[in-house]
């Protein structure tokens, strides 16, 4: 029976500490729902802070990686899945999640959220402004969140989930 | 020796007049410039009416079609690439584009711009808000031109271009 | 610490019994080395069969599916990924796995062999002839054993994986 | 209204000088029949003789390349189409083939002709043994014709365009 995989998105190189943080404490959260930990899989920012946060709680982690091989894979990786897409495999990323939650924002992150709204998959935001919330509600007529705490980003996937 | 490809990106069921209008007279002067207008592909909004306006002078046009056969093709397409990618294909859009053109917003433009940025592809928007703009400008530090005008959308492109 | 995941790849429709049988032992024996399953992710032929053998013994299995929702999913896939990627997301299965086992032979079966080689990744062969071995031979250096038994099968994989 | 668009699909750095020699009157005869030729793009082997076969005859190609950008684009190519799939890009060349020619093999020919095969896109096979022809016959119950002349090869995609 297929587990429950909840996307993570955001900064790589350029993750401030507070998304590096949040990004910790929401892997950690979510795996300890039994959810698994879904990123881009690379070892910077905040797929590699999912990660770690994950496999802290004793969960499963899916990276989705846009290289052929794993010289940029993070280590707390357990499944790397690898495309060789390039950023055409953040359609990916945002297709095999339930719920994407994006914490900060950065080109390849916008775009991870627009795909997601474009696919009808919910999306939960953390770490932006109201207006970047604004700006991708005007997108779709489907609620986005922006969530200021893990633990309210956490009832907002519940409610998605219908759990 | 290649031909120099411009994307011109947009809403396609939900297109407005205005940005169907601007659409058609974008293709059609790109097309002047002995440009390949790029789109989409599909027989519907800004897609299919930046190749009509590009056919009109004289253009070639390309479209990058989301399926794997022409049930959806614009008639006005003359190179239909059929890639099965679904919205992955929003990438090869970008990529293919030495300059990306958004004419209105939706999940899926927004997707293309987002992944124009990241890419390093230059972007014009036309018929947007400035709040619209002010948003992408944040995910760059290249500039993101606004154009009111077809005239001067044609101006932001040729300085990209240097020509 | 990234998990091995070695490939079952095979016809779905149209597979035989001795090939889905042959699966089902594949999935088992390769998850009782602790190894992840991956397959196509349908519920037909060599992908179900393998995911439901490496399940019995209780494995994880992962399904790399060519649309973009679960209608077509089976339902002993632990961790399915949408890729809407049609059979372009043949050469992500094969990227994604240590080793690529093919169990039987058809169109896309072939394709995913053929993009294996082309990738480096070694190949195993079962229920194929051997002129079709022979075929594949022709593409590269490196050696393609077609094994008679899920065991000899098994010692080709630890072989490739130097363990 | 849509061109027809013909794949010439072939070795790359490997191909043999007959190989090249015949890619360039494949390319210089479908081109003088008005059709687009369709290739991988590169500047090499038979994607870069077909290429210039069909400009010498004053045609019109297109490149489906699997990188971002122009490094290694044939100077032959009108349209260059950058994808960033690898070589899932190869799928996207035989989608958009009305017919497929394969002139030569190596792993990547291989695939294409596996995954023309699954799509149900025409193959004719020409620079290959009939063992060749033979295995991938075996693959679909569509016929596919070993052309042992270029004249010969031109019939038959006459024969599968119905023209």
């Amino acid at each position: 029976m297929a587990r429950i995989l909840i996307g993570i998105m955001g900064p790589g190189e350029t993750a401030t500490p507070a998304e590096v943080e949040t990004a910790y404490r929401l892997g950690y959260t979510l795996a300890e729902q039994g959810w698994v930990v879904l990123t881009g899989g690379r070892n910077v920012g905040v797929m590699a802070a999912a990660c770690q946060g994950a496999k802290a709680a004793g969960g499963l982690t899916v990276g989705i990686l846009p290289g052929d091989r794993g010289d940029r894979l993070s280590t707390a990786v357990d499944i790397p899945i690898f495309t060789d897409l390039g950023n055409a495999r953040n359609n990916v990323n945002v297709l095999s999640s339930r719920v994407v939650i994006a914490c900060g924002m950065g080109a390849g992150t916008a775009s991870e959220v627009a795909l997601a709204l474009k696919a009808g998959r919910p999306v939960v935001l953390m770490q932006v402004t109201p207006a970047v919330r604004d700006f991708f509600q005007t997108l779709t007529t489907n609620s986005i969140p922006l969530a200021e705490t893990v633990a309210i980003a956490l009832q907002e996937v519940r409610n998605f989930l219908d759990v």
